[in-house]
């Protein structure tokens, strides 16, 4: 992991540090992406069989996971690991529940009424990528809400396993949010560019999503946003690589603070940790812990790949790391700090941050109820986590009587008639007249 | 307008009936925007007053608006017309901060408090187009929840006149919303796609911006997409030609319903509206009422093109129609019924619902307090207007106590093992062991 001094380093040294690493994506991704998703809209199921052969090596006779594969998969989890599934799927629940909007209504003038009315979208598609390691936690994050918003059907893709199952656990996750009981929805074996495609587009049996969700590689990431550019289908937001950000005191625990760092690290050679402390000593003792627990992981070498691109900085003072952390706006954020909860307030921009030492950011990751699907790449300066409000449309209502178009008409007519609408205007006075 | 027996499509005609009319994307529009964006983004200030030349015929010195232009623009405007503003900013203001989300917490386990805070985008772009008409009203749907939000820096884009000044109106309502006064915000006259491109890059003063906000016509749209393709700079929604559709029963003002579907259609010749009854009659004497009204609009011309790709539909039942209707996903959607109030269980999905006789669609464009920017192009089934919460992020929080963590902790671990991910398990496990 590289060390500098923030002090010494030019204006341009400073934003290469804070470059995520991600590597720009390559216009050939950009092509064969494209190449694929027309290539299922056009020939559906067959272009669908033919990548499943061809990414997954598996040839299936249908995609959707039917009632005995979910039992069998039930039936084949540890029930620590059932435990553990239900467990996590109530906090996030509870979290998530207390969040949600609400609907309202205003009187903004006598027989004027204003409201918000919230509606869940009508069928959503979720993402849960198997690449490295099936991800059940996705299938929570994701499913919980959709179902709090009470969305009516529910498609979950996630990519097949070499013998053609789904992974068990994903399954179990899904089945704990009421996925594959909707009539409509379900589960499907498909994976990368052609899932991202068959939910778009609607193909072999899959039906076409108004909404798609989840966390991916370069390649479903690129996808998602072709499907999504011409507007025919939305996006939860603009993902890539995992990212962390840790700003540690003197007091802060070496060992840990390594921990966290690796976690995100583990993720891929494309995850960007960075440690920022004004304390060199922490910052020393931190490069010792990292070599040390380094050698224990099996996924060492990813591990090791990601700290190459990543950095230990070393601040003058706290809240010039805050301001570095504000300029990056990381995904996850941890304050291993002594007095964590108070220097809250200085966190302009983050998908989602971790008070002290006690809270690791594993535990975001799986079960403290917060979502784990966040902005990466500095989408935090302007996006949000998923929560229940990514399921649901805001609609605004208004309601007028008579004496309130009396009221508010006249400013209406005023404000068209500068704007030279006069059609716009006569909608209004035509009213009026009738009304008088 | 054409009239169509909707028992009487085939699913391909349906379909057709129900497509925008708005041109697909000529690829020199995607090609022309991509070199003006490059050529602000190398070129800066020199590029910006090239286009101001070019395409606005004006020679600007500067291009932001200073405190002298603002006050000759206040002197300037009738009375009457600046107290429709005040009066439209302080209703817009009344509706939309009574919707603003709030800061929660949970504690989800003993000792694992989550929370959601709340946090302002740090600087923002507004976009006020002045094409065919200058729309004041507009920076008040912008300018206010900026406000509401608390937005740092907000900057407003409008292109100038012919004699090189800023349009009153627009001033004197984005000095309404505070803007201007900001030390890094403020107003700029640049249309177009270079405006686009300032605020997305940074230029000729202008500061970059996290997100940008604001219609515009087809070129601003896909200037729009293209600064927010790489995810560097995030945008409001996908905006395209304005579009209403009206659902009358037998006992609707047939004046009133023809009146709201010309004050979209006189919007643009690409705007579309649709006339959905079960009554023929009624759908008879609307037909006769737009002929009579189209004549005395100065924008006939507009009106009649954009009435050229709209629909009169006459539908078997109500419950048609509000099928047809959560299947468009209008962006206006007027609700000319006599129970309209009890009907509004049955809308799914659309930008903003005008309730009964004496809510004309124009309201909501100016002053009952909702907003007009909206999701068009069938957006409404996933995506929402503009709000308060527009300009805000929301970021979640974990806080964890050792004894939360020793509650929590062995579900997190148990899932990482099941991930697979080694490091997020030993982050849980270490401070376990730490902790006990």
């Amino acid at each position: 992991m590289n060390r500098v001094e923030w002090a010494r380093l030019d204006p341009a040294q400073r934003e290469a540090v804070l470059t995520r690493p991600a590597a720009a994506q390559a216009p050939e991704v950009t092509r064969t992406v494209a190449a694929m998703l027309d290539d299922v809209r056009v020939r559906g199921e067959a272009a669908l069989r033919e990548y499943a052969r061809r990414f997954d090596g598996v040839d299936l006779d249908g995609f959707q996971v039917g009632e005995d594969e979910f039992e069998r998969a039930a039936d084949s989890l540890p029930p620590v690991l059932r435990d553990a599934i239900d467990d996590a799927a109530g906090r996030i629940e509870r979290f998530h529940r207390d969040g949600m909007a609400v609907a309202y209504a205003v009187d903004t003038a006598d027989g004027v009424r204003c409201e918000r009315i919230l509606r869940p979208i009508g069928r959503v598609g979720l993402y849960v990528p198997a690449g490295s390691a099936p991800l059940p936690s996705t299938a929570l994050m994701l499913g919980v809400p959709a179902r709090l918003a009470g969305c009516r059907d529910v498609v979950l893709c996630t990519p097949p396993r070499a013998d053609g199952s789904a992974d068990p656990a994903v399954l179990y996750a899904a089945a704990a949010c009421g996925i594959g009981g909707t009539p409509r929805g379900g589960v499907f074996k498909l994976g990368g560019v052609q899932a991202i495609a068959a939910m778009a587009y609607g193909a072999a049996g899959v039906p076409a999503c108004d909404k798609l969700f989840g966390p991916g590689n370069g390649w479903v990431t690129e996808a998602k946003r072709q499907v999504s550019a011409g507007g025919a289908v939305g996006i939860d937001m603009p993902a890539g690589p995992s990212e962390v950000l840790v700003i540690a005191d003197a007091g802060a625990n070496p060992a840990f603070v390594a921990a966290d760092l690796l976690s995100q690290a583990e993720h891929g050679p494309d995850s960007q940790v960075l440690l920022l402390s004004d304390d060199p000593a922490l910052i020393e003792r931190v490069g010792r812990a990292l070599e040390q627990q380094l050698k224990a992981l099996p996924r060492e070498g990813i591990a090791r790949q990601a700290l190459a691109g990543s950095y230990l900085i070393h601040v003058e003072s706290l809240q010039q790391a805050f301001d570095i952390s504000n300029r990056y706006a990381p995904e996850h954020l941890i304050l291993a700090l002594r007095d964590a909860r108070a220097q809250l307030d200085r966190v302009q921009a983050a998908g989602s941050v971790f008070l002290g030492d006690w809270a690791p950011e594993a535990l975001g990751d799986y079960c403290s109820g917060t979502n784990h699907v966040l902005p990466t790449a500095g989408a935090a300066r302007y996006c949000s986590g998923v929560s229940v409000a990514s399921f649901q449309v805001a609609i605004t209502v208004q309601e007028v009587q008579p004496r309130g178009l009396a009221a508010i008409g006249p400013c209406a007519a005023e404000l068209a008639a500068a704007e030279g609408l006069e059609a716009h205007r006569r909608a209004v006075t035509l009213r009026l007249e009738a009304a008088a």
